[in-house]
């Protein structure tokens, strides 16, 4: 049960927030929304493994496997990806350049000061524009938000990866401005 | 020298990344108005002392010396505010449950699940009510977005916390819709 009286108790994760607190939903799901789905050289699919990662290494079972899920949906993988994430994507086939910018992603889920020179030489080498490296920070940065949001006020998740699919679906061709 | 060329290099800290991405500049800046300047029991002045202690915390010295400048406008306490927020608030008169919801914003910034019933039960008992400690905990995970933006970017920041006070009076009574 979460840490306040949301008056929404079956609506999971940071679905039940967003409900209890318009003004700021709006503001969150608005940068969701193009942070995720507007648009880039980075795929829809590309951002959401980023942002699923950020969530696991932050241990929010919420955010990663719903985000998770929503990679699987835009990359039609199959959820096995979500255990894939977990693991570092030893059986994805991901470019090198997505690898090199969930590495600054993992640097600043720790602390943006961890974030190198050398870092970002590695991802610039490797193609990756001034751009899309603003948005992996900017992306691992928000979800160092998200799941601080849905973890420090207690919400509820379900259990099983099976239980994200439709979720997953959803987030990734409808979008995050219909919650 | 910011990681990446923004091409507005005279613009501080999270000023010139919401210059170079006013797509995502938009939806960061409505978070900020809504939950720092928006309708609220906590006054601006509390809810800037949150923000401005968690980005202490994070070591964000941009977000830090910006916020507690605007902290200092709200409360009208004079820039001396700003090493008091460093060493927790000894010479500020404070009340016991904006303390109390203090040490919640310090449970998220480490991370969501270490804020415990306890936490919560602590703040409620000296006043809190439900929307208080959501906001409380909504601009402790924001600003551990804010702090990796600005530091995960390698933004630059001027040094002494005298060059804030005019941009903590802006930030006060001007708001976040207007850089």
């Amino acid at each position: 049960m979460a840490h306040i009286k949301l008056h929404n108790e079956e609506l999971p994760g940071i679905v039940g927030l967003l409900n209890y607190r318009p003004e700021t939903g709006k503001a969150l799901t608005d940068l969701a929304e193009v942070l995720l789905r507007g648009p880039s050289t980075l795929s829809s699919g590309e951002r959401e493994i980023i942002a699923a990662s950020v969530s696991f290494w932050n241990g929010c079972h919420f955010c990663h496997t719903s985000h998770a899920a929503a990679a699987a949906a835009h990359l039609k993988t199959g959820i096995s990806l979500i255990d894939d994430i977990k693991a570092g994507l030893p059986n994805t086939l991901v470019s090198d350049k997505l690898r090199a910018l969930l590495h600054i992603a993992h640097q600043v889920q720790r602390n943006g000061k961890n974030v190198t020179g050398e870092d970002i030489k590695w991802a610039r080498d490797l193609g990756a524009t001034d751009l899309e490296i603003h948005d992996t920070v900017l992306i691992a940065a928000a979800f160092c938000m998200y799941n601080r949001y849905v973890d420090g006020l207690g919400t509820w998740a379900p259990g099983p990866k099976e239980a994200y699919t439709e979720m997953g679906e959803r987030m990734a061709h409808v979008g995050y401005g219909k919650f």
